[in-house]
Order: C-alpha cells, then structure tokens, then sequence
C-alpha cells in the first residue's frame, strides 16, 4: 500500500477520502438495499450477507483511496490524532489536515448515498414501507435505548480503530519482519469489519463511523424519494457521538495496550 | 502474477483469454444452476453463495488466464483502452489486440456456458419452469425498467473497472512500496465481484460483463435443452451496452479521480 | 511453502499425505455431519456452510502436508503426473513413488472417516435416517443417472487439478515475478474448493477426489455404527472414475493450454 | 507479524495476552448474542455467521497481542510447551513465562465476556430464555454425553494446535522459502477456528479453550443478569479437560508427524 508522504497535499487528501468514502457508501448502502428493499434479488438475504457486504465495501473504498491512507471515517482520523499518528500535508498543519479529512469524508459519503438510490430506484418506488427506505441509507437501534446504544457504538468503534492500529504495530518494522497481513493494503481492515458487524452490530446495526451514518441521512431528507418518512433525527446523535468517543479511547488506549 | 509483456503475442492472448473465461462462465453459470435449478443439492442456497460462486468463479478464471493478464471481460478491456493501459501485442497494433482480446473472451464465454449445461443436464431436464433456466445463462431484471436497469448495470460495472485500475495504482512501485494485495494475484478482484454482486446485484442480476451475458444468451438460444422458452432478447442490449458505458466512464474518470 | 526436495524419500512422503488427508476429511467429513445429522448446532446450516467447510478442510490438510507437496487426492497426483510434474522421491522412480503417493492418501482418508464418527458418535446414534449417515461419509447424486453424474465428475476435478496447475504456472518464477497468491501457501487452493462445491457440487455432491469417496464408503461398510443402512456401492465407481479421468484430462490439457 | 524476542518481559507478555484474549472473547461472545438473543439484527442468522464471528474474532484478537505472539488459550500454550516451543521471557524461565501467559489469558476472557454484557445489555434484559444468555458466556453440549462431548472438544483442539504448529512448520526457513501464508499474521489461524467451528462444532459448540469457557461461566455466575438461571457447573470441567488434553497430543504429535 502506497504511504501518505510528506509532499501529499490538501487536495490529494480531499479528493481521496472523497472518493473512497463514496465508494464505501455506495457498496455499503447498496447491500443494505439489495437484503431490506422489496423485490431485490438478494432480499432477505441474511445478516452475514450484509456483513460481507460492508466489509468489502470498507475493501474497494480503501484500494481507492490509497492517495491518503484511506481513513474514510472521522472516527478513524480521530483516533488515529490521539495516538500521534496524523501527518501534516504538504504546506498545511495538523489541524487544517483534520479538516480536510473530515471535509472529504462528509461529501463522499453524501455522494456515496445518492447513487445507492440511483442504483436501486426502480425498488426504492417499488417499496412500501418508509423505515425500510430510511434503513438504506441510516442505522437505527433495534431497541431504542440512548444510554446503551452509544456504548455499544463506542465498543464497536473502540474496536475498528484499536485493532487498526494494532495492524500497524503487528508489522512495526523497526521491531520484527515481516509485517504480514498489515502491508497487504485492504484486506485486514475489510475483514475487520466483517467482525464488527458480525459480532457487535446487532442492537445499532454499526455506524462505527459518523461520516457513515449523518450524511446518508442528509440525503434521505434532502432526495425526493417516493413515499418516504421522517429521517429519525432524535436518533442522529447516537452515531456520531459513540464513534467518536470510541475512536478517541481506541488512540489514547493504544499508547499504553500495545507495546 | 506474470505479467502480459511486450513479446506476448495475439495467439497467446486469445487462447488466455478464451480459457480464463470459459472457466469463468462454467463456474459462474454453474453456482446459478445449484441455487435456482431444482433438487440440486445447493437448491435454494441464497445470494451470498451466488456472489460467493460468481467471486470465486473469478478467482478460478483469472488464474488460468495469466499470459493476457484475464480481462475475461470486454468492460475491462474497453476501460483499460480508455485509461491508456492496452499494449499492443508483438507484431501488431492496439486495435487488432483489443479486438483479440474481445474474440477470446465471447468465444470462451460460449464454451462456458455449453459446459454448465452439461455439468447440471440431468437438472435442466427436470426442471420445469423455462425462466428458470434462462437465468443459469443470462441475466434479467428484477423490475423491468430499461432505463434504470442501464442505469444499475454502469454503475456496477464503473465500480468493476475503477477498483481494477485501483489494484493497480495502489500498488504503484514508482510511488512507494510494497504494493499488498494488489500483487497478490486473482484474490483481489475476486473480492471485488463478491462485493459488487452483494451491494449492486438485486435490480439486474449483475451482468457487469458484455460476453458473459449475450454469448450465453446465444447458447441458450442454440442447444437443445428440454422445454426452454424464449431467449428475452429484448433485454439484450442492456447488459451489453450497461457494462461497457460504465467501464470507459470508468476508465476515463480514473484518470483524474486516482492520482 | 516448503518445495518437495530431491532428498524427500518414500516415508515423509507416505506419513505426509496419511496425515494431510487424514485431517482433510476429519474436516470435510464433519462440517457434513454437523449440517445433516439431527440435533447438531449446525443442522440445516446450508450449502455455502457446507463450501466453505470442504475448503477450509483443504487449507487444514494442505498446511499440515506440506512435506509432500500435500496432493491428497489421487486425481491431482494423476494429473500432476500426466503434465510430468511428479518427482521421484530419493532413491526411488516416478511409478514407485505414485504408488506411496496413493497409498497414503487411502490410509488418511480412512483415518479421518473414523475420527468423524468418533467426533459426532451421539449424532450418528441419535440420528434414524440411514441415508444421513451414510451421507456424512460419502458422495451420492442428487439424481441418479451413472452417465451424467460421471460427466459432472469429470469437470469438477478437471476444474480442481487444471486451476492447481495453473497456480502454479501463474507464478512461474522463469517468466514473471512475482508469484502473487500462488506462493501464499493453502488458501489458493481452498478457495478453488470453495469454488468448486458452489459451481459444480450440485448434482453429485463433488467427490472430485477418489479417496475422499471410496475409502470412507468402506469405513462406513465396517465400523459398527448404529442403524446404518447399505454403503451404495453401485454409485462408487463414479466417484473414483470421474475424478481419475477429470485429473488426466486437466493434466494433458495442461500443456497446450497454459502456455 | 513480530516474533517475541527473547528482550520479551513478563509484564509485556501479560498486558499483550490480556488485551488479546479480552478482544477474542468480545467478538466471540458477541456474535453468539447478537444470532441468539431476540430482537438483534443478526437474530437467527446462522451457524456460518458464528463461525466466521469467531473466526474473526481470532483474527481480531490474534493482531492486537502480536507482542506475546498471540496464543490467547491455555491449550495453545500448552501444546507449544509439549512441542518444546515455548522460550522463557526476558529474566524468567520457562514455568513462571507459562504462568503468566494463563494469567493473561484468564483475566482476559472476563473482561471480555463482560464487555459482550454490556454491548448487549438491553437484548439481555429483554432476553426471556435463561440458557440463551447462559450460551452467549459459555459453551454447553447439543447432546449431554460426558464422555463423547469431552472426545469432541479433545479432537477439536488437537486440530486447532497440531495446524498452528503446522503453519509455523509448513514456512520453516531453515528449509525452504517462502514461508508463504504462514508468516501472513492472523489471517490463517482464523481460517482455522472457521473450519474447526464449521467442522467440529456440531455437537458441544467448540469450546476448544480452557480459558474462553470457564471465565465467561464465571463472570455470568458473578454479574447481575437479569433473569438469568444457573451456569452449568457440572459441565463446566469438560471444555477444560478436553482442550488441554488435546493440546498436549498435538504438540507432542506433532513431534512425530510433521517433519
């Protein structure tokens, strides 16, 4: 996997967690639609299938966003922030950096959600039920509970980026060779997720990641999309605020759990 | 994985070509007839054994086809031609190669689909609804609208071609090193066709795939098989043209989207 | 993976493929008993359970055989001889050495038939079905018909020996380098499996491996399990032949076609 | 992935196990919940889905202790022993470096098992069925059968040990190059645990780890579940002895058949 040099800029940055996020909004959104959506040859395809969908969805997303290391999600740049690991682009601090992170992983996931219903608009016109569609494009609880589904989204969160940079460490080349599965590019992470979903998602249905979560449900509000419903907004919080604790303590965690 | 180098020649290509995709459409085809055909033993086995049979078809066919580098598919080939990554072939010119590469690849696509007929022809015989044994060589839609079949069918096939060059780039040895997964043979892009028949094949079936669709098409047309019907040729076009629309829009946008 | 030297002789190869196909079927043989017989936790978990079981049974296998060049399959080491790729074992010629190869594929394919029993001995006591039992131990096809399960044999271990050349050929160190996923070990090689049960397991259930088939046949013919019926041997030429003949074919085949 | 060094203290191999077996055991148990308790997303959703839940978690858990060269299970560390592969930490020898490792492991699967509680406290509460949550901590047998469940759980953990040693074997340097998978970190250990879940798990559930059962049996005994009933004690010794006993044979085995 390519690094993010020293002469990566501010527009490489931008452009590259666009595209990547994009990616992994229009798979990851795309699975959902194809097992919830009515009519879809994949309907009622299964948990597992949704759980291989997002993690190869956090696969191609990552393999396009090489240009900047493919965070992808505000909770990772976060964490990767508190445990030291964000380099200034090229001309720029770190904090302008942040932003321009967070900035490109905002648009892309919007990006990402329209053309989940470009591809299955025929089935979105087709579906009756409104929280089916929000379901699309937002996560929600199986039972609602605000205290407990932000800390079963800051386990899950916890859990992405802590063992994200657990890939790094694993493969720490000033300490032992060969790094292993940590250099080859997409695929850990990918299967990492696969994990989370499989065994955390089941009462919140994984944001893991904010970017993932508001920006979708932007576009549910904002798209005209046949006979939908209200966009669950007292919910909105949950998804950012767990993620972004969780990645927090995942970074600062990190510095003292691996060696 | 070797590489398709200057001293490869037009037979090298069409043979490679031809085999890799017969491997493809006999175990592509041949997880369709498992899952849909009656009293197979995969009968009714869900999506994510056909995404999981359709990847690995890949895998298998890939592998096969290294001396031409296994387009298997002339949305990769007309992508790759718009993103300025076609060689000539020893001794003659772009044009006469891709044309090559697209002979192969409709011939092997027909051989494939002769051998799952034969592999499931105690299944063709018993089954009795005639739709069912179109969709084990073609695709058709969910919802009939030809419009947003098309629509759906470039989509996929963009996300195919751009996470392709993507492997590529990713990896890029003039940029930084090492390159991963994307070294790392037919895995890669097998993940990738789970992904997308996953996240974006429950409106068309994902045909992603010009000759994977019309010259099985054709052999259903032409064999013998025991209480067909009709072919669907008015379905036809759209995963002709679908596929290889969004493989040069994603050939072209790769060159500005993937720096 | 550890190469098969000119300095292997005859016992590491026979106590290799012994233990190497020996854990192949414990492995290939349970994930059946778990999704057939009644009570189990896996009962009626699918066909894509049942893929993935037979192809991680292959990655166990092949990692714990790697002296030999882990054929376990009297097919592959067929086919690999026809495309003259058998070296013979120090101190020893090719004929010789072939017959070890089978020797100790027969004897571990008949060790691991045991152990299933003993690992699932509540199941097999519980379950009334004899056709259940006898189905944990060996292949049987969906419909009966001698000439077109043969024919479904034939390609399915045609599929299996051509690709694991190709493997092989894809990586050739001569030609390119570099090897990509051919040199990374056994999961190439349960991938293909994978492949290979969802594609073409359909009609017969793939044997695709003679040993696999006819050795667990007779230790179901001799252990004293609970309430078993007949062991089928009318069908158990099939399971040898194809797989004999599918291997040939993908080893002649070989050389005109991977260049 | 980083070999522990013989600089490798006390202290790092406890924190490193800990943090590991802790992440197992959260992704372990958690995919368990999110399949058996009602009302989760996952609900119902499969043996496979449990299988690749704990196999990822593996992988998870395997990544982040990569400083104590993961063992994360007594019978591993065991099994090491028996195989003569267990080296002393910095300053220490070799039965205080194994008591250690136990201690990690232990205090590490209660944490994990209590995170998995709170993850999913409001689908326990809600939960109405007593041995549900009891299976979310601990394993228990599908058939109550002391003796055969004890032969499983012995057959399953001599598989997951005797194949770990395979890998470390199977890329010996000393004898031929490359190591291939084997030195690819946590990817194929997880492969493993899918197939000895998919394989072996039918009938007690694959405890196949002393420390994965009895401390989650402990924290459900100790924590304030609501409406929860006993904890099995009487087959709490059986996913004890059958991992050690199992662990020891396929290190000591593996002495004499893998070369």
């Amino acid at each position: 996997m390519r690094k993010v040099g020293v002469d990566t800029n501010l527009g490489t940055i931008f452009l590259s967690e666009t595209v990547g996020t994009a990616m992994l909004l229009l798979l990851g959104g795309g699975v959902v639609a194809n097992v919830i959506l009515k009519g879809n040859k994949g309907f009622g395809g299964g948990w597992l299938l949704i759980n291989f969908g997002w993690g190869l969805a956090v696969f191609a997303g990552v393999t396009v966003s090489y240009a900047s290391g493919a965070h992808l999600n505000p909770a990772v740049t976060f964490g990767l922030l508190a445990a030291g690991k964000i380099t200034a682009a090229a001309g720029s601090n770190v904090f302008v950096t942040v932003i321009i992170y967070l900035l490109g992983q905002l648009l892309g996931a919007f990006i990402g959600a329209v053309l989940v219903w470009l591809a299955y608009k025929d089935h979105f016109d087709a579906e009756e039920d409104p929280g089916a569609k929000l379901g699309v494009f937002s996560t929600g609880p199986a039972i609602r509970s605000y205290a407990w589904n932000f800390i079963t989204e800051v386990i899950g969160t916890f859990v992405l980026v802590f063992v994200v940079i657990g890939f790094g460490k694993a493969g720490d080349p000033d300490t032992n060779t060969p790094a292993g599965l940590a250099a080859l590019g997409a695929l850990p992470v990918a299967l990492l997720v696969v994990a989370i979903g499989a065994s955390l998602g089941g009462p919140t249905g994984y944001a893991i990641n904010p970017a993932r979560d508001i920006m979708p449900r932007i576009a549910h509000a904002i798209l005209p999309i046949k006979g939908k419903g209200g966009s669950d907004w007292s919910y909105a919080w949950v998804p950012i605020a767990g993620p972004i604790v969780g990645g927090l303590l995942a970074g600062w965690l990190s510095l003292v759990l691996l060696p």
